[in-house]
C-alpha cells in the first residue's frame, strides 16, 4: 500500500492537525512565500513521490489566495510525482455560484472544480455542498460528506420531546426533512423571498412551531440575515425557545454576535469545517468537529473502502 | 469583420481606459461583486457573442485577488459565446516563477497559463515577459510585445555623448545590450549574486562605467534592492551620474522613495504596464505610456495584420 | 456571413418544420439507416462545410435511440466541417440525472453532456432545464431559454382576478414566482414528500387557495402522480377551479387521460417542446408553439446579437 | 493487489455469469432503472473503489439501449473511484461502421469509441472485430481477441481430410487462411461485390470446392444473406457437404431458420459472444463458448501478464 | 472572407508551386535550418495571422525529418495565430501503420495523425489513403480525395477493348472493381500471400486475364516486389500486354528500372502525390499531375463548397 | 511493487547497457524496422504489461529519426498496458529551441514535450537541460538531474590552488558559480554576443583568470565555436593552463580535433549523456559515466523515493 502524506494550506491549519492527530499520521509543514511582486510560493516539505496525497484547504475568506495557494500546492504535488493528490475541502465556497442567474457572469462553482482538476487534483472530498448538483460540476470523483450526524448526536443529549426542525429556506428543506427523521421530530420550512445578497424577507413559515422548542438548522450561515429574519417570524408565532444549528458556521459582518444577542437563541451550534472568528465569540456558541469523520472518510479512501457506506446507518 | 468588445478588470482601469481612447471604442463596464463568503462574483456588462473580447488586467497585486478575477472574467466571455478572447496581460507577476529551483513547488508561471487557457483565453497579448521562455509555457497564442522603442524614444531626448547602460543583472544583459544598440551607446552589467528573496550582492560590474552617464535598464523593479546594490558599485566607480530606467515600475515597499533619494539618480522612468503608487510618488519619476503600443497590438490582432512587423525596423 | 444549415434528427420532426419555417430556411433532409445489427447511420443530405449548423432533437422517447442518432449526427457534422453545430434541445430528459442521491450511480446530466461536447456539439440551446444548476454541468456555452412567456400569454387571455399560481413542488416554487408576477397574482406551493420515482405525497399546500382558480404550474409533466396528488389536495381545500400548464408535456403512461378525467380541471396547458402522444389526447389540452421562441433565438446566435436580451421584458 | 469487480450489464448477463465462474469471482448485481421520461439510471450494487472494475458489455440489440447503459455504468465505476474500469466487449457492433463510404455521416466505430473513453473506459477487451484497423479508433488500451482456437478446437474433432476452409468474403480472407493454416486444411474464397445493406452477390469461388467438405468461415452474421448466396453457388460448384462456422452469431431476421433449412447443411457452429435468439433454434446449432477465453484474458489483464502469449502457440 | 496562406515544406515543393499555380495564389517561402545539434528550425515567412494556411507536405523519405518539418510548421502556424491550418498530404506514408498484426508495436497511423493534431492540424486533405479505416484515424475532419479520374482519363485514350483491370492484392480489390467500372472494362485480382515486408508470393489471379490487356492498378508502388510477382503469373496466364498505374509512385530501391525493364509492361503511370526519383527513370513511365485536384479541393474547403461533390460525378 | 523494464532505442545502447548494470536488470531487447516507404516500426520485446517502463533515449543526431523512434516506442508502451512510462532523456537536444527569437517559428522544446506528452510520456528523467525553464514545458513530472557531481569528482583529483572556473556565456554562469562552489574555487564568465548559430565572439572575460588554471565550463559543446573564442580571449589574458569541461559532450563537426589541438587545453572532460563520436577521438578527452546517477534515480522514481535528495548534499 502506498504511503499517505497529508498537508495542510493556511486556510485551516487546526482542523488538519486535528485530522491527522485521528488518523495517526503527521501533518507534513508547508512552506507559504510571497514575493515582493505579491506572488505566492508553495513548497510542499515532505517526499509526495508514489504518495497518496490529501491537501486540506476549505475555501474560506481570504478566498481568493486561498484558492491559488491551494491550485500551487496542487501543482506542486504532481509534479512532485505524487500517486494521487485528493482536495479535502470541508467548505467549498464557491459552491454557492452554481446557476447563471444573470446573463454574462460565470458559473464560479463549476470553473474552480475545472480549475482544480487543471492544477492536479485527483479526487475531491467535500462536506454539504451549497446545492447536490454542484458533484456533477466536478470531472472527478467527488466524495460528499454531511454533518448531520454530527448534528444529531449533539442535539440527542437533549430534550427533544417538544423540538422541531426549522429550515430558515425551502431549498434546504429536505436535508432539514433527514435531519428530523434522525432526531424524530417535525419539520417545517420558512418560505424565503430572497431580494439580494443580504436583504432577505421570510413571508411564513410553514408547519406548527407554536409553543415548540425550534432547531434552526441551515447548511451554512454567513451574514446570518436569512436566520435573523426567520427569528422574527418565530417570535411572533410564538415559539418556545429557539437553537441554531448549521454546518459551516462563516459568521461573517458580526453575524455570531447579534445572533447571540438575540433573546430566545438558546444556543448555536455548528461545526468547524471552517476556523470560527475568534473577535466574535459568545459563550452560546457550540463548535462540533467534524475531524473524526474526515479522517474516516480519507482512512477508507486510502484503504479502497466504502464511502458511502459510512452514511448507511445513522 | 466581428465587432470588438474591450473590458477592464480592476487591476488597472486607467491603462484600459486610454487604450480604448486610442482604439476608439468604448471601454465597456464590469460588475464585480464579493458575496458574504468572500467569493467573487463578475459580469461583463456589454453583449460578447460572436465578438473578439478582449480583457485587460496586468497581474499586480492584490495578485490572487486580480487572478481570479480574470479567471472569472474569462469564463463568463466564453459562457456568453465570445468569438475570441484575448487576454491583455501588460505585466505577468507569475512569469517570475519560472523555474524549479527547489524541490516540490509549483513553476507558478506554467501553471498560471494553463489556468487562463482552463478558463478560456483564446490568445495573450503580453509585455516584457521576465524571461523569453515563459512565452513557450503558453498552449494559446502569445503576442509578446516590449518597451524598448517607448523607452528609447524617452531617452534620444538628453544628450547621450557620455551614457553607457547598464544591465544590473546578467540575466537581463540581453535586452540591456539591445536597448543600448538602439540608443547607439555601449553597455555594461553587473554579476548579481542572489541570496534570496529581499537580499541581494552586486560583486563587481564588467563593462567600462567610470566617469559615464549610467543608464540603469532592469525589466521590472519591485523592492529595489538590486537596483540599490548596484547604485553603491556605481557610486564606487565613479559614475558620473544615474538614470534608472525599467518597463514595469512595481516599485514595492516604499521603493521609489528610497530610489528617488539617492543623490546620484537625476531621473527614474517607468512605463504604465502597471499602476504607480500615488503614495511613494517622487519628482524624480517619469511614467512613459505603452497604452499607444497596447492598442496598435490590439488593432493588428484584431485586423489580422502583423503584429511582429511592429518591431521590425528601429 | 456563414450560410445557416438546419437538421432534424427522430425525435420531433414536426417541430424543427415549424422552427424553420419561423426562419425562413429549409429544413435539410436527414437518411437514418438501422444495420442488420441494430447500428444506426445517420447521413446529413445537405452541404455542412462552414456552415453554422443547427441539430434540433429533444431527448425524448425512445431517448437513448434518440440520443445516439444525435451523437452520430454531431460527428457527422464535424467530419463535414461545419463551421459550428449548435443541438437545438428544447427538452433534456438527463437533466432530472442531476445528483448523486445513491452511491455508484452516474449523474446522467453530466454524462450526457460531456457526450455530446465529445461528439462535436460546439453549443446548446435549451428550454427549461429541470434545474438551473444543470446549466453548469455543459462546458460548452449554452443558451437556457424558459417558456413562461408564451404561457402567461395564454393565461392572460382568461380573466385572472382571482386566480393563484401553485407549484406543486418547493423545488419549483421560484419559477412559480416568476410566473405569477408576470400574471399579478399570488404564489402559493405544495410541500412535496417524494419517496420514488412513481409515488408521492404532497403533505400540505403553503399559501391560500380556498375558492381560488388555480393555476398549476410544473416544468413539466410525466406520469403525473405529482399533480394528482396535488389535485387531491387542492379538493380538500376548496377551490374554485383549476388549470394546469407545463412546458414539457411529457404525459407518459396515460397522465393525459387522467389529468384530463379530473372534474375541476378546467384546461391542461402545455408547449411543443416535445411532441404530444397522439394516443391520449384529450379537448381540455391547449398546446402552445415555442417554434417562434426558438427560431428567435436562434437567429440571435447565428447573427452574434444578444439572446438573455429576449428575457430583459416581459 | 488490487480486487476485482465484475459487473455485467443488460446484454448477456449469461455469458457474464460464466465468465465470472471461470475467474472464481462473484458477478456483482447492477441495478438498472428506467425512469418515467425513458431516461436510465444504473447503480452498480458493489463497492468500487480501488478496485479493478470489468464492464461485461456485448454491443447487440437493443444496440442504443445497451450502449447508453454501459456509458452509464462506465461513469458510476469512475465516480465511485474505480483504479481502472476495462470494458469487455466480446461483440462491437458499431465497428462495422469503420469508413467514410458516404459524405456527410459518422465513422461510427471511431465515435463510439471515443464516447467509452469520454465515459471513463481505461480500456477494452474485444473480439475478433470487424477490421483489424477498428484497433486504431481507442485512444486506449485494447486486448484483440479471437476466436479462432475455440472454433478450430470444434473441427478437429470431426474428419478433415476432404475439408476445405470458405471465406464468403474477400476481405475475411486473411482471417480464413490463418483458420485453414490451424487445421491444415486448404482454403478458398468468395468473390463478393456489396450492393447494399441487405442485397449481397456472390460472383464467383476462387480455390478448388468441388466435392470437397466445406467450412465457411465468417467473423459475424447477421441477416444471412451472404452466407446464403454463398450456399447458391457452392451448391452449383457441387461441394460435399458445408458447415458454417462464425464468432459472433448475431442470426437476425430469422436467419438461423434459413440456413438450418439449407439441406447440404450439415451444422452451424458460433460462439456466445452474443446472446443465440431462443426462437429462431435448430438442432443444428453449436454454440461454443468464449467464456474461458475471456476469463483467461481478464485474468493476465488482472495480473499483468501478457495477453498477447495466449495467441503464441495454436 | 479570410486570406489563403499557402506554404510548402521539403518534400514536394514542385507539386507546391503548381498546385499554387492552379490556385492563382504565390507559395510563401519556408525557411528551413538545421543547427550543429542537429535541431530543425522551420520559420514561415509570410504574415499567417487570421489566415486559411495549407501546409502542403507529402509524407516521403526522408520521412522522420519531413514528419518532424511538418509538425514544426504546424505548430508556428498555430503560434502565429492562423485561423486554420489545414494539412494537405497527398501521400501519408504511415497509413500502411494501420493495425497491430505484432505484439507492443504502435499503430503507427493512428499516433502520427495524433501527433498533427498535438501540432495543431485543423484538418487535413489527404489522397488515397492505403485503407479507409485510416480516416477513421484522425480527430480532425479529413477531406479524402483519391487519382481514379485523372488515371481514368489518361487510360480512356487508348484501345481499351480488349482491357482488364488487375488488383494484385486482394485488399485493394474494391478500388479496382470501381476503376474498372469507370472504364467500362472487367476486373481480376491476384490472391497475393504476404509473408514479410519485402517478400510476397501471388498464389493466383481470380478471374479472365489470358490474352488480354491487362492494366494493373495499386494504390502505391514501393519496391514493387508485389507488381513482379504479379508479372509473372500473369506471364504465365498468356496476357496479351501490361499497363501498371498507380496513385503513389514511390519506386524505392531501383523499382522503376526493374519495372521498366519487364518487356510486356508497355506503359507505367502514376501521379505526382510523391516526388518520382531523379535517377531511376524509364521512357515507359507516365506522371500525371494531380495538382489540378487538389487545387480544386483546397479552393472548395477555403470557400466552404463542397468537396464530396467533386466526386459525385465520373 | 510493479516490476520495472527497461528498453533503449538507436540512439545510445551503450549507456542504457550500462544503467541496466546498474540497476541490476536486463535491457530488453527492442525490433526497429524500416519499411520500404522509409515508415519506422518499433517492436518492443518483452512484456509491459503493469510494468514501469523507462525508455532510454538521449536525443542525438540523428535527431528526428530518434524523435520519431522515440514515440513509437512510447506508444507502443501505451498500447501495451505498461503502467507508467518514463522517458530517459539524457540529452533533450530541442531544449535549445525554448524561445521565439523570431516571428512565426515553434518553441521546438515545448513542441517536443508536447508530443512526447501526447505519445504517451507519463515522466521524463532529464539531465541539464539548456535552461533550466524547459523545465516548465512539460505538463508531465520531469525529474531534472545535472551532472556537477560527477565532473566535481574528477577535477577534485588535481591540484586545484590556483584553479579559476570560466563559463564561456553570461547565461551559464550561474551553473559554473554552482560549480566553482563545490570545487572552492572562484568563478569568472566570458561575455558573448551571439551572433548566428555558428559565428560568435567572446567581447572580453569578467574575473580574475591571468596565470590562472581555468576550468571552461559549459553544458553542452556542439561545434565549439563558443570555447574556442574564448580560449583565444584567455590566451591574450595570459592564463596558465585550461581543461574544457561539459555534460553534453556533441562535439559536431570535428570540435574534439580542434580543441584537442589547442596547446594550452590539458584536457577535455565530458560525461556520455551522448556517445562521443569515434572518428574524432583524442587522448586528451576523458568521458565520466552518469549511468550510476541515471540508475540511482530511477531506482528511487520505482520505488518512491526522493530524487531531489540525491542533490542535498554536496
Amino acid at each position: 500500500m502506498r504511503d499517505i502524506a497529508v498537508f495542510s494550506g493556511s486556510a485551516h491549519p487546526e482542523l488538519a492537525a486535528e485530522v491527522c492527530s485521528h488518523l495517526g499520521v503527521p501533518l507534513h509543514p508547508v512552506r507559504v512565500s510571497r514575493f515582493a511582486n505579491d506572488c505566492l510560493e508553495v513548497q510542499l516539505q515532505a517526499n509526495c513521490r508514489e504518495r497518496d496525497v490529501y491537501l486540506i484547504q476549505p475555501l474560506v475568506a481570504p478566498v481568493q489566495e486561498n484558492l491559488v495557494e491551494l491550485l500551487l500546492m496542487l501543482d506542486a504535488a504532481r509534479g512532485a510525482s505524487a500517486a494521487r493528490t485528493t482536495v479535502v475541502m470541508p467548505h467549498y465556497a464557491y459552491a454557492r455560484s452554481d446557476k447563471k442567474d444573470a446573463p454574462r457572469i460565470s458559473i464560479g462553482g463549476r470553473l474552480v472544480a475545472d480549475l482544480m482538476v487543471a492544477a492536479g487534483a485527483s479526487r475531491v472530498l467535500a462536506m454539504t455542498l451549497h446545492s447536490p448538483q454542484v458533484h456533477g460540476f466536478f470531472s472527478v470523483p467527488v466524495d460528499h460528506l454531511h454533518a448531520l450526524r454530527e448534528l444529531a448526536a449533539h442535539f440527542r443529549h437533549s430534550d427533544l420531546s417538544n423540538a422541531v426542525v426549522v429550515s430558515p429556506d425551502l431549498g434546504n428543506a429536505k436535508e432539514a426533512a433527514a435531519f428530523a427523521r434522525m432526531l424524530g421530530v417535525p419539520v417545517a420550512a420558512g418560505a424565503k423571498q430572497r431580494f439580494s445578497d443580504d436583504r432577505v424577507s421570510i413571508a411564513s413559515v410553514i408547519g406548527e412551531v407554536a409553543g415548540r422548542d425550534v432547531i434552526v438548522l441551515d447548511d451554512e450561515i454567513a451574514k446570518g440575515s436569512t436566520v435573523l429574519e426567520l427569528l422574527e417570524r418565530l417570535r411572533e408565532l410564538g415559539v418556545a425557545s429557539v437553537r441554531v444549528a448549521c454546518t459551516h458556521g462563516l459568521f461573517s459582518s458580526g453575524a455570531l454576535g447579534r445572533l447571540g444577542a438575540q433573546p430566545e437563541v438558546r444556543e448555536i451550534v455548528c461545526t468547524n469545517t471552517v476556523p470560527v472568528p475568534a473577535d466574535d465569540r459568545t459563550d452560546k456558541l457550540t463548535v462540533l468537529s467534524i475531524a473524526p469523520a474526515l479522517a474516516e472518510a480519507m482512512r477508507r479512501i486510502h484503504n479502497g473502502e466504502s464511502v458511502s457506506a459510512l452514511f448507511d446507518e445513522n
